[in-house]
Formats: C-alpha cells, sequence, structure tokens
C-alpha cells in the first residue's frame, strides 16, 4: 500500500517497534551502516526496553524482528537474541530515565573523529540543529576495557547531553523520542562530514555561524522539525512499501 | 509514457508546475539533496510565486503539489503551506523583477565552500558555464541574525549578480528561466566539488583557463546552452516515467 | 534475450555502432559522466566516420543514434547533429590514420589532474595497463582559446601518443581499437584516481612499481587484455538487455 | 526462493562453490571490484583447490562457473580458465596447507595503501576485526619481477600472518574458512578507507584503542563472529534471489 500524504498527515501512525525499524532503515541510508554493528533501545517505563535484535541488520529488520527485554538485558518477549553492545544502554536508561531513545552506530564520518579523537566544528545550520548540549568526545577504552565499566563511564562522561563521539568506536545519540533521535543523528553526521571536508581542504578551525546561533540549537529537544523524520519515513516506505506488514 | 527525444523535440513541453518539479528532481540528483532544505520560486509576473511546498523533499514532489503564493508570502493556490526560508525568495522577487526563478539548497560541496567562507576557484570548462555575474559570497549571519534583515543583506550583497554562495549555510541561484538556473546550479556544484579536490591535493589555487574565457561565461544568461537541461529532464523521466501524471 | 557467456564466446559479436554505444555506456559507469560532454569517433576508414550523436547522453544513446560525418564535419547519415566538439577528432583523424578510435570526455578524476595542470603518478598495475605511450599534458588554451587552433596543437602536442590530459578541460584517449580505447580509459581514471587519494593524504609522489615495468606498458596498444572489454560489455547488457535492440 | 533467517539458522546451508561465489559478490559491494582482478581459492585437501574462473567479474558469478584445478595450476573440472595470477595462490597453498582460503584483489581502500607502501594505523574496533596476526607489507616487486619468485617472496614475507599488502598492487588474505576471510577483508578494508580519510585530514598517527586490544584481536582466527557472514550472505541473496540455482 503507497502511502499518500498531506499536510495534515504526514505519514501513517507508527507503532514503537516500528519507529524502531524505520529509524534504523533511515539512518543506515544516511551512514549508520557498519554491519552488525547498531543498537537503539526504546525505554518503555514500565521496566522494559523494545530493541533491534542482535544478528540482522539495520537494513533487513522488520517490526516483527523487534524484542522486549528487562534492564538486566534478559529477553522478556520475541525470537531473538540481545546486541553484544547492550550494557551501555542498559546503564544509560537505569541512570537517565528521562532518556526514552538511545542509538549507538558506527556511521562513516562519525567514526572518523571519533578516530581521531577530537570534535568536528559545527560548521552550518544543517550540522546543528536538534540540540541535545554539548558534543562530548568519551574515551571509554582509556581506563579500563572491560564492558561493564566502560558503559558506566559513558554515560557519566554524558552528564545531561545527549550526543556523545565514543573514541576510537563510534556514536551514541540520545533523545526523548524517535524523532529527536533522527533529527540529531543526521545532524552529527552531517557536521562530522562537512567538518571532515573542510578539514581535509585546509579550511578555517572555525565557521561563521554567530555563537548565539550555537546557544540556541543547543537547548533544542530534536522534536521542533515538524515534518523533517516523516520526510524519511516516507522515503523508506516508497523504497519498501511492504516494510509495516 | 515513455518520451521518445528526437533532434527537434528534446522533450516534452512542460507546464511552469512541471518545469519547478524537474528542476527539483534533477538537482537533488547532483547533490543539491539536504533532505526538506530546498526552496524554488518561479515568478508568474501577476502578484504571484509557484514554489515547492514545505513538508515534502524535492525527491517526493509531483507538479500537483506545487503551491502559488503572494508576494507576502501567503498561499493563493494549493494544500501545502510555504517554506520556511521563504522570506530570502520574496525580498528577492521585489528587488529584482528580472529573475523569473530562483533556488536556494544546501548541496553537498557548495555547502562545503560556504562553510570555509571562500571563493572556489573555476578550473575549467564544466564549472564556468551558464554565467550570471561574479559568484559572491554572503555572510548573512554576521550582522543580524532575523530571517527579514539577512534577506535584504544577502539580495543586497548579490547586486546583479546570480549566483551566491551563503555562509554557514548554503547557495542562491538565480535565473531569466529554470533552464537557466539549472545550467547554473550543475556548474555551481561542479566547480565546487573540482575546486575541493585539488584543494585537498595541494593543487594550484588558480587553473589555466584564460581570464578571456572566463569573461565570456560571465555574461551568459544561462540559457544557451541548448539540450542540457533537457537532458537531465529525460533522465528523471526515464527515471520515473508517471512523473508527469 | 539475456546473454550467457562461455569461454570461447565472451560477448555477443557487435556492429561498430554497437560498439561505440557500449564504449559510451561501460565509461559512463566509469566516471565519464559529464551530463553532454563526451564524444566519440569511429574512423570506417572510407572518408567518413561513426559518432555518437549531439544532444543524448552516453548513458542514453543507443545504436539507432549513431551518425556517420565526412571529415569536415558534415552529417552523411543519422537523424541527430554532430558534436560541438568535434573539431578536435576531426584533426586527429586527419593528422593519425592509424588511430581507428577517440575518445574525450571530463572524467571525475581525470579532469581533476587535468585542472591542476599535472600528470599523474601511476602507482599500481591497474593503473597502468592498455599502454598507449606516455600521459601527455596538453594546455589547450594557452595559445589561442578558438576552437580549430586549438585542436591542431593538442593532436600535435601528443605526437605519437595516445593519451592526453587537456588542462582545465578534461581527457582525450586513442585506439586502434574500441576495447583498447575503453582499456586505456579505465586505466587512466584508475590512475587519476589512485594519484589523487595519494596526494591527498600526503603520501609519496612515486611508487614502488619499477621502471621495467613501465616501459613494457608503454608499449602496448591496448588490444591484448581479452576479457576486460567483454566483461564491462556484459554488465551493461545485464543492466539493459534490450541495449543492442 | 526468499530465505527468511531464524536466531537458529541465519543463513541457507552452502556448498564450498557457494561460498566462494558469496565471498566474491559480498566483498565486490564492499570495494573489493577491479574488474577481473580477484581470485580466490578454496583448497579442498585433496591436492586440489577450488577456484573463481578467469574472464568472468566477481558481480556475474555463479556456482556453476566455479572450476577445481590441482596445484600445479591444471584445471580438473569446469568449464573456465584458471586467473592468470595463480601462481601467487599456488605457491601459498603448497606451504601454508593450514590455510583453506586466500583471496586476492585490489579494492578501493587497501590499494591506495598498496600504493604509498605503508602499514594503515588502526584506529578502531571495526578496523581490526578477525585477527591473522600483524597486517604484512610485501614489496613483490622490488627483487624480481618474474611472476613465480614474485609469488614465492610474498609467501615467505607474510610468514604464519594471513593479511598482506601487496606494494604497487593490491591485498592477499587468508583464513581456515570462506567467513574467516570474509571477516578479515571487511575489516582491512574498513580499517584502510578510515586511516586514509584520518590521514588526509591531517589526523594522529595513532588511535586511542589500547595496545591490549590489539593484542587480542591479532590472536584471532576470524571464525568468532556469528552473524557477520551470514548477515552479508543475506544481503546477497536478497539482492538476487537465484543466486544459488
Amino acid at each position: 500500500m503507497t502511502f499518500v500524504p498531506t499536510a495534515r498527515t504526514l505519514m501513517p501512525d507508527l507503532t514503537p517497534a516500528q519507529e524502531i525499524v524505520l529509524l534504523a532503515r533511515t539512518l543506515w541510508r544516511e551512514g549508520y551502516d557498519d554491519h552488525l554493528a547498531g543498537h537503539i533501545t526504546y525505554n518503555l517505563g514500565d521496566g522494559t526496553l523494545l530493541c533491534n535484535p542482535w544478528l540482522l541488520t539495520w537494513n533487513e529488520i522488520r517490526p516483527r524482528d523487534i524484542i522486549r527485554i528487562d534492564l538486566d538485558g534478559n529477553v522478556v518477549e520475541g525470537e531473538w537474541p540481545v546486541p553484544l553492545g547492550i550494557p551501555l544502554h542498559l546503564e544509560l536508561h537505569r541512570l537517565r530515565p528521562d532518556v526514552q531513545v538511545a542509538m549507538h552506530n558506527h556511521p562513516r564520518y562519525g567514526t572518523v573523529w571519533a578516530d581521531m579523537g577530537e570534535i568536528p566544528p559545527a560548521y552550518d545550520q544543517s550540522s546543528s540543529i536538534g540540540g541535545g548540549g554539548d558534543l562530548v568526545l568519551v574515551d571509554e577504552y582509556q581506563g579500563a576495557v572491560d564492558n561493564g565499566s566502560a558503559a558506566a563511564k559513558t554515560v557519566a562522561a554524558m552528564g545531561d547531553g545527549e550526543l556523545a563521539l565514543l573514541a576510537g568506536h563510534g556514536v551514541f545519540v540520545l533523545g526523548v523520542t524517535v524523532r529527536a533521535v533522527h533529527q540529531r543523528a543526521v545532524a552529527l553526521e552531517t557536521r562530522c562530514r562537512n567538518a571532515w571536508m573542510v578539514r581535509a581542504a585546509g579550511g578555517p578551525t572555525t565557521g561563521s555561524l554567530p555563537e548565539a546561533w550555537f546557544a540556541r540549537t543547543r537547548t533544542g529537544d530534536g522534536n521542533g522539525f515538524r515534518g523533517f523524520w516523516e520526510a524519511s519515513v516516507r522515503a523508506e516506505l516508497a523504497a519498501d512499501p511492504t516494510l509495516l506488514d
């Protein structure tokens, strides 16, 4: 079934499981496509989380594949195991009940800045929408390398922030909705791509946007841009009209 | 219906609304693809403009989605709202009745030069066709950041020119026809791409084309290259034969 | 009809017009894709040339679109006009009857080196197969800018060679067969791409291949690699099984 | 027939010939796509090897095209000739009976580091999974250029290692299974790509991953990551459901 949008109804209603699938599919197309690497969790607020399954890529999952897990990482519902990297998400949701959705992956340009161990400058409007405070660099491997303590350290280092580069690894993006995480993840990858291109060309280390612009965007909760998430959802539904079945 | 071109008839006749759709689709394929960012206006000369709608991407709009607005930005005809960034276009059409078509977006390479705050050298023939005077850099955020005065400042800074990089933002391309805007936008992105590649490789800051070449091309109105726009239109119609329905 | 290759018959028999179409299509996929820019001529040896038509892209032409012209550039057979840039080819075929096929375009990486006005080093095997003598840099605009004399100068500057970068413009590749031009054009773009990547990374200005390797490859006539051209032809026929109809 | 995975059965059972085809197809998509350049051998342990045929690309071969050869390079079974570069594989399998699968190609980023004659740093987790000891740089052309002695020199230079950059040429990746070679080849190209991007941006020459991480990953046999190979196989079967027929 082809969805036809109107100004009032920009996309079909989605269940949380469908939202996770569409976040995975849309971000895969934006460069969050490192094989089996990504995880998305969605806090249902009842002591359980929805989660993409281990063993399937973001490019192939469908709503029926989404699993439900408890805060210790046990599968409560679903036919698939939990992603290996889930301790980071469990730690996050325990300490930050304000966060509904958390996403980790190794995107094309975000990973390069994580590899360089530097925060990319934001040079333009497209690179800075979505808010979520400052982008934080977390060097998770510096102290200990076992998974639990690295997870706790990462969450602590983020403070109230909702965007992190994990040095030598990838990115971690949080939000109160799937829409907010999508908005921030797209802006983050745009920021990392444009900043890489400026840097490779020996361009300036700061852009021309005034500090007031950034001060304003940093306070955003990622939900303010109606239509942005909906447009990406429609593109996936057009590419695979059976996606919600 | 598949269109078969002949030397005499290179593409089907198009209405202005169809032309806007095809400009959006062809430029999306050329790298003008920043989600919901782009706007195209077409001055009908009767105090109203045709415009792509807010909330739909350039890759999904169809002729029935094009709206008509007055010079204050009110919708006169159509089912969709006006793009948020339209004040720039309104200001432009008020001050420059010679311009029929105006296009704004954040293309891949154009945005990188806007981020660097520099005019890219034009190194080759493909980078300099279409004319429109000098490429101008406008730092729209330097003075004030409210939308109206930035729009007026941008239009003033362009003078009689028809090509601008908006620092920390994107590009603005004008013309007396849709064809002219297409020609210039393709050349501009080629110029920005090739110049970025030369710069990233530490190449020379000037090319070997003689100044006389540029003097000649700068005077072009963008309409002289028969077949260029038509070829891009045919590629879109081949990709989606129902596009004009 | 799907063609099934065997070790003995690697592709269908092709007429010269079909060969031109397949050279255009395969090279388009290799980055020779600058809108209407390219021309291919095929010397029939009877005072006429086959040529791709003006006004159609390399990605859409079919065998029925190929035109036949005389050495003054008049159309002898066919429904389409002659490419604007054809004087370069006419000059070439007049002075070099040994050359059966000549190809000009503005490929992605080749154009960057033409813009830089430098010959890229050949760092690897894939960059140097096909032969054709030394790669020559021709600064066609330095002396005069009118088309005829630039064409004569370009042809003279190439001497007996069969590969040229045209400064601020594109490339020119010659051969005794379509197969040879394909081989050389693919190797040339690989050479330009890999050398750009080495240069952008600040790598060495010479590679580790011994001079004896290059001395040997330079003498090749481009016809020696059975299967290379055939594999690219099959890829196009698989992408569009009606291409030869 | 569409394959539907479950947590227990992630992909269909594959014959060795099907595994070779899928290794070729999956790696082609990862950038191992240099026309006719690649070869894969699979040691059956009975004095014969399975091998992809000469004259067909990795993107078109099907299980029926796989040939069987003896350790002198004679075809024992199949309708296609042996790849020209097979001496490297014959030498390898003679000296290293522990290696079941060997793969050579000229991937996009791996070839750039081979051209630069340098080992790329591994900056992140995705760049270092799969193990196989140290990545070795072999300058095969330095001493002699005839094929046999270059092959012996390459195999000798690798020692017990299973990953090599061949200077001015491409890469060579070994493993005890097809799965292991896939894992290592993907990690190697990721390593080469990310390191190139860091280098082009003037980033640090070492990353933040601790040496203990690398010490641990180097010992891997490439088989430990269940699901990684299977996910890539499913992507190919989805793209061409007739691939195993």
